[in-house]
């Protein structure tokens, strides 16, 4: 049978988002009230594939890695951490609005869409000086010159048409609230744009507690916030999002050489995943943060172009110092084996876990067609699958679904499993590749006899006749995260 | 020798807030800066004791019962939700100010510690009146009378002394926030101040998309947040905190069964914990909240007294109703059995995942003291203690460090696994039991020879000889879910 595989490349974003609501991984948020902007709840399999990625690299950062531990810092912090960050002066986005619209857009973005567009009429040279003006401009923070070239450039509003523009301002990107009440000690805190910030300021706290000794990592999962102007591409970029940071802290001078080895260790890491090494690619910024003296992306090709997953940079010794200045108590570390105090330089791992979830979902995403039958299937890694195992009685009497839940009984404390009795057997297999399931046990007649059972494959569709006996063994085997591990 | 064990309920507060400091379990937020109040961190062995709370919670619900499927809503939800939900009319508390201090509190906590005083001083009957005359007046929402009650009474501020009060008035405990920029689409929204509006907004979605009969449950982890006036008691109130709530849906007329049958299983899993019986009580709702027809709580004696962790509710069609209503899309399901399309009547068992935390931590504390020496030691449950062992070399040369780690690759992937060579046997081993690892396993020069290495149990400090071999079995046998799960 001759089978023309439409890889993930091809698969248009909307039949993935439309695949994930319809199957249970991903729903708008509220969507019973028309849903909220850039906002997305993780449904019956999504919440377990998440689950199962966000445990997966836990467990490869502090368990793998003897010299890393975990911490789970609040999303509310004291609102100083984000004075000595630079978040509260810098963590801004340039806004213009169009007075006749009354639209507002992110000034940046008006122009490189304009840039974009004329490199598709042809115009590359004209392009290129339009965005390096820009750079130039944003690099000064000019945002009275970004207004002109907007305006001088003719760029206009989408809605209304004209460039009838307000004044460029900047708009800060962090959530804030009050807390408290608001007679007594009421203060404006904000929702952490990053949850870095939470493992800088218990440095101390975790390497007295933890007895580490430098070079060590403080690895956290949490979610963050940021008022994006424009949010899109599904769960891509959202307004609430979960990071997935590990800072590892070093001696001064040693930094580069980490920064090397924790790109590679990282790029291994999706690779020991399964996602195919065409399908990745390391992007080094050619602009360096403030707080940088390396960086670079591990980036991924979503139907929408390659895109950041990770991100690995060498932060130096920025963060402690700045919260060493803003709370006036050293952050230091006494390095016995050169006798010396310092404050570490840091190297941090970055990866959204929303993304590598969409990274995930986008990889596994299959058509299969031929010209008797087409299939969709989600082929994800068995360790990573939100259900191991179907267990499905051939037909529901007989005994044999008596027989089935023994089968589930066997199994269920250990792997998350689904039985189901209803339909054909054909079409229960195809509700099992459409969630991902990695193996169906079907449980007919000569399971009464001899106690074995077939598995369906997934990826194959191939069948083959097992012992019960031997099922936990195999699914354990199939499931392990140490067969990821041992590839990193 | 003879050991004197000071159970948990003689060990004060401070004593187990300054041991989770001290060892890595639980900082305040942001302590470089002060702290920021009624909101914590988790340090590198409070995550780990957290997430497998989290995790076991988590199997229980969704594995342990067939009918069970998870979901991870947003933090941020449309803000009708709270409309339809009463959140925005009615999650209140009374507060009064003094004019002279300029403190505000709570005008009900005001009252209530005023007659907890008088009863102090034996005037019982005063005392009774006072909290009677109190539940009369927020009954009626006369928020004048207490006012009146709390002057006539004549309490007085505790800080200036006087009974110069403001008027009471509601606060509303939801935090709010911003979305959006703001000339475009800005709107006021909430942090959630419950998980459970999540999984009803989502109850359709789920139902289809997991193709779930009723009854079936909805489980959710997630954080919700409460701007508390009074906040206090450690992680017992935290204005940040992690709710674990399973909504289970009933065809009208069997909730009360259900009911029941609820309170009994959550009961039985908290002694299957090893939390003792005498440490816990239910208690009947006297006054039942307007969307439930039945309502309990499973307390524990915490050195504080009885407090609430989990409470279990009949909720009724009330939430469902309510969104029906506010959304205009039927919140119905159509039952097979009954030929009938109903709105799903709902039992909510809901557990602070914070309160549980500290439960465990009361639970665990552990004082033994003898004319010799003294002991302290956290006796946690080894399916969830945050190590599950501590591998030790006897000394640091003549190869046992090499073989230690030879023993910690066998066990580092499937269990979290601690190795230390510094100090003496006995100081690794004090140290271990202060965070709660099970198993020490020491290697000394007999294990060169013949490949045993010595397990020393934390509760009864004895120690037996056992091969490498079998080390892998016994941590998975006695860390096993399993084992808990078989309880219930």
């Amino acid at each position: 049978m001759a089978k023309t595989v439409t890889p993930a490349e091809n698969a248009q974003l909307k039949d993935i988002i439309a695949h994930a609501k319809e199957y249970g991984f991903v729903y708008p948020s509220s969507e019973i009230y028309d849903g909220l902007q850039a906002v997305y709840d993780y449904g019956a399999y999504g919440v377990e594939l998440k689950n199962n990625l966000k445990r997966l690299w836990w467990e490869t950062m502090t368990r793998v890695h003897e010299n890393i531990v975990g911490i789970d810092a609040a999303i509310f912090m004291h609102p100083t951490t984000w004075k000595a960050s630079g978040h509260v002066d810098s963590f801004n986005d340039p806004m213009i609005d169009n007075k006749d619209s009354k639209k507002r857009y992110r000034a940046d973005v008006l122009v490189e869409e304009h840039a974009a567009k004329l490199e598709k009429e042809g115009k590359e040279e004209e392009a290129k000086q339009l965005t390096a003006a820009l750079a130039r401009l944003l690099e000064a923070e000019d945002l009275a010159g970004v207004r002109d070239l907007i305006v001088n450039t003719g760029i206009a509003c989408p809605i209304s048409g004209t460039t009838n523009w307000t004044d460029v301002r900047q708009f800060n990107l962090m959530f804030s609230t009050q807390v408290g009440s608001v007679a007594e000690d009421a203060s404006t805190i904000y929702l952490r744009p990053e949850t870095a910030q939470g493992i800088f300021v218990n440095f101390l706290n975790v390497q007295k507690t933890a007895r580490m000794k430098v070079p060590f990592g403080i690895a956290q999962i949490g979610k963050a916030f940021r008022n994006e102007i424009v949010a899109r591409q599904f769960i891509f970029r959202m307004r609430e999002f979960e990071q997935m940071e590990m800072q590892f802290f070093v001696r001064p001078g040693t930094e580069l050489d980490w920064y090397k080895q924790w790109s590679e260790t990282r790029m291994n890491w999706h690779l020991a995943l399964g996602t195919p090494a065409e399908k990745l690619r390391k992007h080094d910024h050619e602009k360096l943060a403030h707080y940088a003296n390396a960086a670079m992306d591990i980036e991924y090709e979503f139907p929408f172009g390659f895109k950041e997953v990770e991100g690995i940079h060498s932060r130096t010794d920025f963060d402690l110092k700045s919260h060493q200045e803003f709370s006036k108590k050293k952050q230091q570390y006494f390095d016995p084996e050169v006798n010396q105090n310092y404050i570490p330089y840091v190297i941090e791992t970055s990866i959204g876990a929303d993304r590598l979830f969409l990274l995930t979902l986008c990889n596994a995403f299959t058509e299969e067609k031929s010209e008797e039958k087409s299939r969709t299937y989600l082929k994800f890694h068995p360790a990573i699958a939100p259900v191991k195992a179907a267990i499905l009685p051939l037909t529901k009497k007989d005994g044999l679904p008596e027989k089935a839940k023994e089968i589930v009984d066997l199994l269920k404390y250990d792997f998350n499993i689904i039985y189901e009795d209803a339909a054909s057997i054909g079409k229960r297999y195809a509700r099992q590749d459409l969630i991902g399931t990695p193996f169906c046990i079907a449980v007919d007649h000569q399971t009464l006899e001899d106690n074995t059972v077939t598995i369906r494959h997934r990826d194959t569709t191939e069948q083959e006749r097992v012992s019960i006996s031997e099922l936990h063994g195999r699914i354990a085997e199939a499931t392990s995260f140490r067969r990821i591990f041992e590839k990193i």
